[in-house]
């Protein structure tokens, strides 16, 4: 992140209108450009900001190059009580999987849980935003999708993998849900960005170079290393099973970047989607009561160093959520001209 | 692993009417006694030997002093098309595990996919057992077990979740089903007892001692590390979750540990158990293909240390299978003094 002078703190929902502008402004349909303002909004709120609001114009060129679809015909089968596949049209990922956790909902109301496999999908942001969804309305939540690759094989010179991450959300009384959203590798890519930027070594084992070699120096990796060697790389494996083999989709290195590809190349990601039904298993209230239980119970052990927390995954989440919701924002300057420039194109109101 | 003066090496077959004998010599029900040796075999066979046979001992006590129920009630309820919950009346998790896999299948046959919450179970030694019944039926499988507290919480100064393990296993074409089944420390317990041992250090950031403080000395190590810190932390909390709030047993701290805890004392464990129903979203054929050339090219992907192999999760257990399947079961002089005391004490056949 940039020094505070260049970083300005913008209204939520002076943002949000912004961003759904842009998007209408490149004719993305209503629908789409809604539930895809929420998803980057989401993410910005919660301080993803690698996710969020920031990959507005990468958005944008995508679309109007090609890759991504602004108006889907999407056509989802329910394959049985519990499954369905949805076939998003290679629209935007974020509306693909509001929509497709929704048909999970549906059926896991009626069977218990719904299972849906999403074919024909491009980058949907945080995985977090759709497993959130099912958690708000009360169901067991979960969001798998693939991406290209970055995270080293065990002993390979080079990644075959992505940075596949594995969502999962849970309601919570009296809280926001519970909701864990993390990929396998020992550091993101946002972060060795950073890293870069501020002219500071990586971690030990987090990223190695070109030839496979583990390095500190955040300027030569090109790799990012799994968590427990053969174990996040496993992790990574099995998520790249369900969302490309079990959706008809490609996996590991024939995914295509989502950078380095032309950008009318269309990306044809699979996602996979799970809501499960709490009150088939236990009383809704009691669930959502042990939750909350159990997420105190973590935070109050005994800390090793007292001058630092012990905090759930999501908490650092809910804690920028709330401090952006009253504050605002943080956008840093680069990003503040790029928007400018797009509302200058587009003639649409700027964020300032 | 002692030398190799101190291990013998014994026929599947003598070793299998061996567990059996000796479960039913504690007046195990015979279809209990007949999965709990294929779950005990099948840990052995595959190399998994800290959950194999070495356990018998330990779980014919647990029958003696009242822990595990040899003669159990079960009680399935299907709650809905997909989901039920399945009673295991304080019995075997091994025997547990495969009857609620065999449910889930049951309901992923009608409804595309199952899942089973098991409650009141026990101690069900490998998950990929579960996971392994189910591939090898052409599903799908996931097999999550919840454990007692052994991973170090980041920045406490003690474990509150157990090394609570994700299995899946997915059917592949010409080959054995692809199984992940992994703990999310850094090295599994096993490990640590081997390192004291051999006497060698454990290697830096997988374990801490009494305090929560890393220690490369395996001696005073009483916690594991989680596999990238929070990362893994959350993934042995989602389980947990599910095993232990989705079944309505206990969680964290409140799990009775397996060893330090009185053999008459149930300890009411939960797992879970979910079937997917492949063909409900593609081909099977096709799938098993894709999962076979998968599994392959990562095999062949470019290695960094020619010298050595990249493998993909199971492989090493399909070795040890092919291995021990062909040339028996190897077993320490220690566990042979003690199975022989077990056919004496009982007069069964001894396993020489």
């Amino acid at each position: 992140m940039a020094e505070s002078d260049d970083i300005k703190v913008f209204n939520v929902s002076d943002v949000k209108d912004f961003v759904f502008a842009a998007l209408n402004a490149v004719h993305v349909r209503e629908d789409v450009a809604k539930l895809v303002t929420e998803g980057l909004l989401s993410a910005s709120i919660r301080g993803a900001d690698s996710h969020g609001i920031r990959l507005l114009p990468h958005y944008m060129a995508a679309v109007e190059s090609g890759r991504i679809n602004p108006d889907p015909q999407y056509k989802f089968e329910r394959t049985a009580s519990a499954t369905g596949v949805f076939d998003a049209d290679n629209t935007f990922g974020h509306a693909v999987g509001i929509e497709a956790i929704r048909k999970s909902m549906v059926m896991a109301r009626e069977a218990g849980a719904g299972l849906v496999a999403v074919c024909n999908s491009s980058h949907c942001g945080t995985s977090a935003f759709f497993a959130l969804e099912a958690a708000k309305n009360d169901f067991i939540g979960l969001a798998f999708t693939h991406a290209n690759a970055l995270l080293n094989t065990p002993n390979s010179t080079r990644p075959f993998f992505g940075l596949n991450p594995i969502a999962m959300a849970v309601p919570c009384e009296d809280e926001e849900p519970f909701c864990y959203d993390s990929a396998p590798s020992v550091i993101t890519w946002n972060k060795l960005l950073q890293l870069c930027q501020e002219g500071l070594d990586a971690p030990p084992y987090s990223g190695a170079d070109k030839t496979g070699t583990p390095t500190n120096d955040p300027n030569v990796i090109t790799q990012l290393l799994p968590i427990g060697g053969y174990k996040g790389f496993g992790l990574a494996m099995m998520v790249d099973i369900i969302c490309g083999l079990l959706t008809g989709m490609s996996v590991g290195r024939d995914i295509p970047d989502m950078y380095n590809t032309p950008l009318s190349q269309k990306r044809h990601l699979g996602q996979f989607y799970v809501a499960i039904k709490i009150d088939t298993f236990q009383p809704l209230k009691i669930f959502k009561e042990r939750v909350k239980k159990l997420l105190d119970d973590v935070r109050n052990e005994p800390k090793r160093n007292v001058d630092d927390e012990i905090v759930v995954p999501g908490d650092p989440e809910k804690r920028a959520a709330r401090r952006r919701l009253k504050d605002g924002i943080p956008i840093n300057k680069d990003n503040i001209n790029v928007f400018k420039a797009i509302a200058g194109k587009y003639n649409i109101k700027s964020i300032e």
